[in-house]
């Protein structure tokens, strides 16, 4: 399957390729009867618009958001916007589908990211939790989802990979604090960093579109996450119970306050530096793609930042 | 065992009796060196001080607070109020203690209210609905539980039996709301009523004293109660997919808000229902208790209520 | 004076009708100077815009929104929305008018639904009470307006017959809830119920749009069914003075919070469970229009509700 | 009835004067049986507790707070406070009471305030509102009550005469501030801060203790201030619609957001203005009453004020 | 320089004149290749759409927002709007620039501001507070700036001389009120209300565009306020130590509440009604804008008032 | 000077040694005339109950709280409680006074603190920011207050020396999350966190009483501290404006949020990290205070943690 990223895609130049079927629309011609049909494709450089002049409204029901589609077009632009011409369109039903290429993927290097979570991992002395870690580590199936998952749906980390590009950056500042205050419990604050968000594997979809899933959106990661790690706890005997209930919390809690959806506020030092550090991460990388935004412009301000409900100061 | 009830004893008459040790202190004499010990003692009809004037400061120790103690006491009078003079304390090690003895306890009595429960459970149609009450309501051991928790520490319905109680309220509460918005999914909304609070089973600690348990604090009813109900219907083959996801939902969501401890608020129609005939039964319960306060007063209005954050009319 | 409901013009048939306009508005032609008028028509079954190409800018003042208006027209679709070209235009000045054609109505029987009022003040024992009740029930007058206003503007039963159709579910759910709480005084809350929104009555201006009076913005309608309540009152020599106190105080506390507009909070359990069985009413028709909004869908959930400030899970 | 002011009484010389009783309670003696009743007699200078050593539990049922009591007493002082020691006591029934003489009254001249209020309202044009004041203020008994109620219980102008005192302090604040902006419509705005807390004549006891009624516990004074204005404006036949509106939402809106118990926010320049020097007025009070508070002290800063949330500084 | 201001461009009539580019975009002919150039030009009356139908891509990168601009244009209409034809266009270079003919201005005379603030400050006694204001005032590139600044962006004055406009309302206000209540340091609320927003003259821009500078938008005029102020008091010898640092704590505190942005709320009466009054001016230029806004209307309401979070009644 | 330290003072040993007073008041003996004077004396380690039976009245007026008396006393117990009788008070009038003596300080090394603080100031390269640190650190007046400063009257830090541990705490923070996330400019959030709460420095009293100023109360820390840094730049000339606005901004912004005080929100990554870390500090050592609170306690729960509104878990 090759593809020729939307990002590459010239004016007056052909198109051949397969791209993720984004949204479709019927609309009525201007001056004559029927109506044409307005696709948006995209893959992970970007998303265009593209048009289906003729036999819109039989083709409409052919294709569904979520659907590859092979297509043939020629390029034109419409209020200074690149636009497609689709002069044919098919179901894409290869088997070698690599999604990351038709979503957007974290900027960061997946066997980096595991190899320095590894290393975290190997730095733990606690027993119990060693062995909860490396339960879940050695299956393959589910470190598969625990470095494909994105990190949210549109704020933070909203990728493929940024589940895990978020947990490695918590676990390392955790790391580095830990060397500030030295009353803390080290291990336990690792591992609650590594598997704090483990819920979003399920919290979210992310095989052709990223969003949240039913189970996400009336149970959420929160819950999920307990779940997952109170059965695989079960399966270690021997683990200590106040650490599992102490494990349990720092997930339950990890959102800080009630209104941010924690069930639970943190009651112990881990608990409250996970959340913080948490917290973190997440300004930190809304604050820098912020200040990235137009890298170009001279403007001091960037534009309005809804999730940090500021402008900020770029120079 | 044979207790003689606190709500019973009389200026002058020797009292002797088991009763629960509630808290200790040692206080020093007026005009005298050393220090004479301070206990008070309460069964379910209420509490009273008894002061223990010799050896106080060796018998500190030998006691603690949960304990059952056997006394042989006179009876004085300090401020107005009724005070004991211990002449005899040891613990008690009988084997036949009924702890409702020494704990307040609903006022409703427990196998009518189990009654009316069953005659609810019976009417539910919905076979996965249906299964997953029975299994929980022929398991004797998880019923005593569910029949002798109460609903709070401090709030609504807090004592012994408090939780069958306040369930069942709502249940009939749901009941009759159903019959005027037959929309409703009753036998959801009847189902959800009656497994909403059950993680207060492990939530309170209520052999000895009603209070928290540590798994309460750090995780709270909400997710022991989702893990309850997901771990029994594990136990039943084919139940569906997404009643239970509903289910589970309408007990993450019964608190209705973040701020209240909710990690989700409700999504559909029957897990809104529930948080609000959750919360009423509560809110009837704090306005009943105020307006009888004091049923023999002429005063219009009762004490502050700090549940209900004003004054309450009784005219 | 005869309708073609606007649900059923169907592109390509003439029409001849009366309807509401809605709104007017001028707008220049593209490519020719000069304007023609645009205005919006509407029944109670839906809206259609409709173009006036001649003589626009002198008809623009001889129509006002409000009116009704007698129009011939063909149809066209634009956008793929259907539209009108009118061909003639007269404001109708019949005086049969029945306003329940060119305003939403309540979904219910009006008969049906006095009927059953009617059958809850039969039940009402408490003789001030009943006296009250009959004396509003017995005009006439009231009685129209009564089973005429809407609930509301835009949230709730926001419709001709809306008030009635409010009321009414209220004062069931209380004779409902009134069966588990027997404590309550019912017929105290029955009259409540019936009562609380009267000011409604004032609050709205129901003939030809459905829109808040000044009146009602200036003072709303807790203020102006206190007045109308407490007059009622007047006109019954020897009412209890407790009851009045108690009737107009749940009046004026029945939205529950200050912050919700209420002068006073509720400070009996009556006054309470108004509160709560009204707000409750409210969010059941939120949250069942929302699950019906486009029943025929496969999605999962609902748009954003406004109202409920959510998305709602229709599976 | 002669009375020897609290504020008078000097140790060891005897009392003989009428006061009011403000509270009663027994207690025990240390270290024989039986008890005393402990009384806190008051008056506007002050109070003092007095002791009554001997048929205490006798006399206990004989007095009720809000009595005038007539005293024989000799004085002592207990750790450091004036106390009385009662041989006499009995119920003053001399119809010849000045409650002025028991209850804290306004440092201000009644017969001043009024005077300054009379040409305050002869200033006004309006003939409608002109004819409403006059209304008001030609009523002797209503004048009365005007202007003998307290403008509070607790936080500002809470004594005898406040009502008055304050409504005067927002009348000439509004008249100062209409120099300014000469866009206001004058004399609504007086109007309106003559009348907005009219409704304190109700809401408030004042004979014998200052204490709210259950009408302004359940109804508040905004409630009764509309109620008392709207049927004197009925009174006056030909009175414009528009003003009456506008009158009765100042009143209505004068606390100016629903958390402050206005079920109406300003909707207009002189409802807002009003609402505006009716807090300043009451915010001048607490920041002079807290500056004041030690003003023989030479610390810089005011003990916690809880009405204004703050130390204030003095210096 | 002449202008011909833009509420005078009549259809039909040529234009030359100089404007203020407020802004410049690109956009695609309709049905053929190529861009034309779009602005927007101001002046103080207006600002009128203008399109550039040659040459369009190369002249975008030669004038910037903020620039002048000499034009010579013919008029048309589009969409009902008034619009320009640009034959050719030049940054205007003159040295003789007024900007206030390109700025929206206070609808108050400079001179006659000044002059009534000159006599508030000639009636200050205090003589350390009346050099403070000597020396301001008789600084006149400080003059200038302060009778030129505007007193928001958005909001209250937000126009050249705003910020003269609105501290001399404030001082003027105060000075009424400070003859309400004789407990006032009327010498120190004044020279308050004079300088509290002193720190206005940096925290904007307001030359070619009012907007904030990057000071104003990373400090803020309350501490630019406080700087300047404590720069000018060290530059008086001996001036009060205590009366600096109530001064100081009045611009600190004059937004009244930490979620205005205030560091300090006010500690003492002068500091609470400089805050009071400053708010009141705000408010009343907003109520008053909205009430005037569409005065031929015969609409009862105003639009929705962000400001003010309501709509204004009119009538 | 020598003091006995009150944490060694034990019963029936007689005590000799100079104390800060910490407050004064009489007392009327039971069951006789007259009044002894009570005191209580404090130390560095606690403070200690006294009571001077003779003289009371006379002396307690040649006695200040914040004085250093010399006292001889015998120690006996009340209550439970060691007490004082006082035989004879001096004020002690030594010039050679170690005021860390008599108030709590640091529990960490100052000269240590200080080594670590210069190791990193020695790390920054920016020529500008180091200039200013070393202005700083090279003025011994200002370092003595700098390093013996509180960092608070009541919550993190509340002793001397804490600034410094606090500021050397939230530098080391920085230091190490700058290696986690490479884009920070380290050197300015190094600078900032070294500096932030320099205004502290006259925020508090710390000589005799930890207490809050004046200039404290009325302007507070983020006020005097932007004056202290700006004056400081002042005398560096070329400083880059950038950089100083930045750094001001930092100092403006650390408390985060306009409800903690913070006049502006953190506008750029820096200043946010830089609040976020500040805030770390304070809670961590909440946190940590709480666990140790009853470090020998078997309790799994802390009481009540004011600052943090939450008991701590402590297994």
């Amino acid at each position: 399957m090759k593809i020729q990223y939307i990002e590459n895609i010239r004016h007056g130049l052909p198109v051949d390729s397969v791209y993720l079927l984004q949204s479709k629309r019927l609309q009525g011609f201007r001056g004559k009867a029927g109506k044409f049909l307005l696709v948006v494709l995209g893959d992970r450089t970007g998303s265009v618009e593209a048009r289906i002049w003729e036999n819109g409204e039989e083709l409409y029901d052919k294709f569904n958001p979520g659907d590859l589609v092979k297509i043939s077009a020629d390029t034109g632009e419409f209020k200074g916007k690149l636009q497609l011409n689709i002069s044919s369109i098919n179901i894409y039903r290869g088997k070698d589908v690599d999604w990351s290429a038709f979503l957007p993927v974290s900027p960061k290097d997946k066997k980096e990211m595991l190899k320095s979570m590894d290393s975290i991992i190997m730095s733990i002395n606690n027993p119990d939790l060693a062995a909860l870690l490396n339960l879940f580590f050695s299956d393959s199936e589910w470190l598969n989802k625990y470095s494909t998952a994105p990190a949210a749906k549109k704020h933070h980390q909203a990728y493929l990979g940024g589940l895990l590009e978020h947990s490695l950056n918590v676990a390392q500042a955790c790391q580095q604090i830990a060397r500030v205050y030295t009353q803390i419990n080290r291990d336990l604050l690792l591992t609650g960093a590594i598997l704090h968000d483990v819920g979003k594997i399920d919290e979210y979809k992310y095989e052709r579109m990223i969003d949240m899933s039913d189970q996400g959106r009336l149970l959420g990661h929160i819950i999920i996450g307990i779940q997952m790690v109170d059965r695989a706890i079960e399966a270690l005997p021997g683990f200590s119970d106040n650490l599992r209930l102490k494990l349990l919390h720092m997930i339950a809690s990890h959102h800080g306050e009630y209104e941010w959806q924690s069930p639970k506020r943190p009651k112990f030092l881990e608990a409250y530096l996970l959340h913080q550090l948490d917290l973190l991460d997440a300004r930190v990388d809304a604050f820098t793609r912020a200040a990235e935004d137009r890298v170009d412009s001279d403007e001091a301000w960037s534009d309005w930042v809804k999730d940090l409900e500021r402008y900020i100061y770029k120079k």
